[in-house]
């Protein structure tokens, strides 16, 4: 056992620590995730590790259940401390998983925790803890500021009211841009049927814009667009398994679309071709209005249809798609190319296997309007580990030019997950450091640290126009 | 050259070398082999090398092949003595080869000979250890002994006779538990035509059933299950390139199964329901026994045509599929797990490149019935070897609960194989001793031992009920 | 910073730095590169590093995009020291790159410079590397001599006019023989359309062959292969996506070849039927020949339609494919199998995650014609660093025979390119002294170095009969 957090931890070598030794100062930007304007706006304190720690996290909701726990202990009617109980003891068993690492972060970090958490250490961490947080200071606004966030991007869907980031905005009194990140994905789920068909009504009434065929979506969308750039927005997200590339003609497109409304069944080509149109667009509107395109690319959601019909989505019932990418995603990217209608584009992979292949795809499209305009996307939700991380890096630096990469953002619901900002940089740094001790990397420490830099911070602000 | 064998193999660290002190005291359960129940009741001894170490081992073939050696040294009419050194004299070339190393530890660990095999060193190693086995104590049963193995599973067909298997349950003199493992792979190789045909007919006799129509076959396979279980059978095993998920209804199957029987051609796609609807009744049928179910995916068996024709299957001419299988698989769950018909189960996975999509969806359909109920199988085959080992050890310890696996099995013809349980151990202690001196790790020796401990043996004994 | 290259530079233990103190004075044969048998024939000396270091370089166009630099510094009209400045001012942010340590390779061997490249050093380097070309000693031939280069091979069409190769083979004042090899790809892009259809006037010419149907080509190509091989071919190449195996008759062909021909539409099936009968007769042509196939598979051309048009092919907007390969590759490679009728061959694989897959499949193949027939090729192109290198060896070792691996080649457009053959033999020390300090390669200095010597050229110059 470690009793004490070491603080060169992950950092392997002179070059990593001294790397480190500054890194660990440089702000945050973290250009997505899934906080709450409201709650940020609200400010309501935290008063225990379950609201806290646990939130609904789905990486320990999975954890837990691989550990037989009864579903009443993980998403169920057990106590916050019974629940946070089942998690603790089951990660003694997570060796290899970033989770031990994570909260072993997260508890020293806020709570000055050093014991690693376990079933035998649980009451007196949860005790100490819910001491502390009486003791004031664990508020969202409190944990962003210690945790030396600078910037925020949200997740919001087209038809979000934005009254809480528009009212964080004329906050003065709080220094941390909370922006509005735009994403459209359930616009696009065709084949959801009755789900797709309630959101579209959802979005008509966000809009103020009667919905009827393809084209008067396309209408409530820009408009939603503009409401969400007037509060800052620079940036559209999307997630899916893959990227489809099935062209089709307006007609088409307009038949699908009222099928669709219609309730009736709408086949796989056809989802395909919807979705391709409809992300062409998007792409060509962000690109009009200098908005980075985000994709996800690759989880298959709620894939245990049994547990999601019970829990919900969301839920730890997701798994990784092996698809065939490159055709379709080659293809896409080339259509926006040809028409220069290709915003600036980050391409997260969820399938580990395919790192070289989007690395390079990424490095096909780049141009001049912007250093590395087109990112491959840093090691994201179960690549969120230093395996991953070192995988993503060293792919995007055999295939393109890491100095110019964006960094990490966090992709989590939790005021605790910037912790995870200081597991990238240190492995960031480690595995840099392992390439200048190999002569690998061979410039001097100013041009090691003005990459690092870069990389925790400067490249993501000027790629996204932070003010 | 490292003229002893160096106890420290393997092991990097502190961590790990104590680690692994315990872990070689700990005994085997080798619940996937191909060992052969006969065998172990004859107990005849083994007189010489050719027939103890090279047996009919398709990895040595491959790697003796490989080195342009005639065929007539490998699967032919060489005396065992040359077609050992024309084996020994290929292995100084097989760096970064798992082989060297399991040859070393087998010589070594049964014979106490250091010198690593080679062309120069053949003959007196083959004299040595000719000289030692025959003073005895070189048979089946004086090797698993040796070998520490508390208990194994073998690899039976449906049509196998059992009485072997009965006979050893009942020799109380024998200390190791032989359970039968049921594989009816054979049954769902619909494709096959007349070698398929002449398989049903053998299964008919064997189970005394008339295997006419689709529901004669499944008849005969549930008695045969009954007669696997009462000699104490507690898994199915199957093994395919993929795992198809295209349904059928009952008249559907019936049909295909007449045709197939009448020697009529079967599609692709009708394959793909037979081997589909089969395997949803085989796991339900698990399920309800409480048995585990094994999946093997990804092996091309006898993809050289000409060489399967002149030497047979199984001789070292399988290559690694690289299908797109979570759809299917993930299907094939789900639809298990909807009807609340899936069996424990092992995913076992050859191409390297899916470990990830594979711990991923296994952590997707955990639930309270077990802990790590679904297993992200063991490096397997091709991936036996410390990187392949490493590889399954990080991509479930960062996708699932790695103190839950339930470890290795050697998949083996051979009586030295345990040896390779060393080899897996080693391995397993040193990633571990990695973690823990980086601080991925955190917890102390009793949560460590505990973790490999389970890993070891624990964890295996308790999910296929060890008594 | 390191301002003077270290010559224990990649190689981290001792086991490495005495294998590679005896690699590095091993002559280099480059059995596939792109230089031109023109230019070493002329023997030009190069005076500025615009045209020997620059040259048409994609991996540093590439490079010199991803940093947002306008393309007039890549491949437009910007002057030669531009262009440099441009490229090493991105340099520095290329960490995880091979092109730092390539670069440093190059400037050290061939002009001794021991300071990085970046946008400081850039004018002092400029100057001094002018200084000394201006004093001699860098043309083709001297440069080749200098790289201690016994022999190299050639990428030529069937097309080519292959009288520089005949004076070079006659010049008998120069050492290093100089092969063509064949490439006759462009006769297969049968879904090129006008492009075609030329290049198979311009070959016709070439073979003085009237091509107006399927056996014409045929014999077109019999012809061009005799003039290769008078002049030393022993090998044909072919680069494409995916091996596609979907048979064709005669009939078929000839039809899809006339249509081809009369500018009518070619569809993707009969585009694979096309390629996979004229790949078929290749290889058996090959075979029948004694040459070695080279197959080069992943690579996706042109991915980038709008700078093709503007820049040209080749000029890095190539991207990397993901297809299902193995069934049409294993199905290939089985009929010429079956048929008696598969060559030496090479597979060269693009995409990294298929390693494995691809070492298996080479294996299954193998037969005691020639000791490793079958080759899994070097890691190549995208797969060209530290990293690549390491996973081409290790799945080699695992699944094949290392120590009848044929080694690297250059690939190369390049004179300086061959410093990549130091990188190789660093990489590849170093990997085997670390199995040696491990443990995990038993055998002595002996056996080591004549792995070594083995890869590096010796088995190469068995494997293509260089005399």
């Amino acid at each position: 056992m470690t009793p004490v957090f070491d603080e060169s931890f992950l950092l392997g070598n002179d070059a990593a620590r001294a790397l480190y030794a500054r890194a660990s100062r440089i702000p945050i930007f973290d250009y997505h995730n899934h906080l709450n304007a409201k709650d940020i706006l609200d400010n309501a304190p935290f008063y225990d590790l379950a609201a806290l720690f646990l939130g609904d996290d789905h990486y320990k909701w999975r954890l837990t259940r691989a550990n037989g726990a009864p579903e009443r202990f993980v998403s169920g009617d057990a106590s916050g401390y019974e629940k946070f109980l089942a998690y603790a003891s089951a990660l003694p068993l997570a060796a290899g998983s970033p989770l031990p690492v994570w909260n072993r972060l997260e508890l020293k970090r806020y709570f000055g925790i050093d014991a690693p958490l376990s079933g035998e250490s649980a009451k007196a961490i949860w005790d100490q803890a819910r001491e502390m947080m009486r003791g004031g200071g664990f508020t969202p606004r409190a944990l962003l500021a210690r945790s030396n966030v600078k910037a925020l991007v949200t997740t919001d869907d087209p038809a979000d009211d934005l009254s809480y980031h528009a009212r964080l905005a004329k906050d003065a009194s709080f220094p941390v841009k909370v922006l509005p990140g735009f994403r459209p994905e359930r616009a696009g789920e065709v084949w959801r049927g009755a789900d797709w068909r309630k959101y579209i009504q959802t979005l008509s009434e966000a809009a103020n814009v009667e919905i009827k065929d393809y084209p008067s979506l396309l209408g409530a969308l820009e408009k939603r667009m503009a409401a969400f750039a007037a509060l800052g927005c620079v940036c559209g997200d999307y997630s899916m398994e893959r990227v489809p590339f099935a062209r089709a003609t307006e007609a088409q497109l307009d038949a699908i679309f009222k099928k669709a409304l219609a309730a009736e069944p709408v086949s796989q080509d056809e989802a395909d071709q919807y979705l391709t149109e409809l992300l062409l667009w998007l792409a060509s509107s962000f690109a009009k209005r200098g908005w980075v395109m985000e994709l996800h690319i690759g989880p298959v959601r709620a894939r245990n249809s049994r547990m999601t019909a019970l829990v919900g989505r969301d839920a730890g019932f997701d798994a990784m798609a092996d698809h065939t990418l490159m055709r379709d995603l080659g293809g896409f990217l080339d259509a926006l190319c040809e028409g220069d209608k290709l915003p600036k584009t980050i391409l997260f992979n969820l399938n580990p296997k395919d790192g070289a292949a989007f690395a390079a795809l990424a490095a096909t499209f780049q141009d001049e309007s912007f250093p590395s305009k087109m990112q491959y996307g840093p090691a994201w939700w179960m690549n969120d580990h230093r395996d991953g991380i070192r995988a993503q890096l060293s792919a995007l630096g055999q295939q393109g030019l890491l100095g110019r990469f964006i960094g990490m953002a966090s992709d989590s619901r939790s005021y605790l997950a910037f912790a995870r900002h200081e597991y990238f940089r240190r492995a960031l740094c480690d595995l840099l450091g392992e390439w200048i001790e190999r002569g690998e990397y061979p410039y001097g420490e100013q041009e090691q640290h003005r990459l690092v830099a870069g990389v925790c911070f400067d490249n993501a602000a000027a790629y996204f126009g932070l003010k």
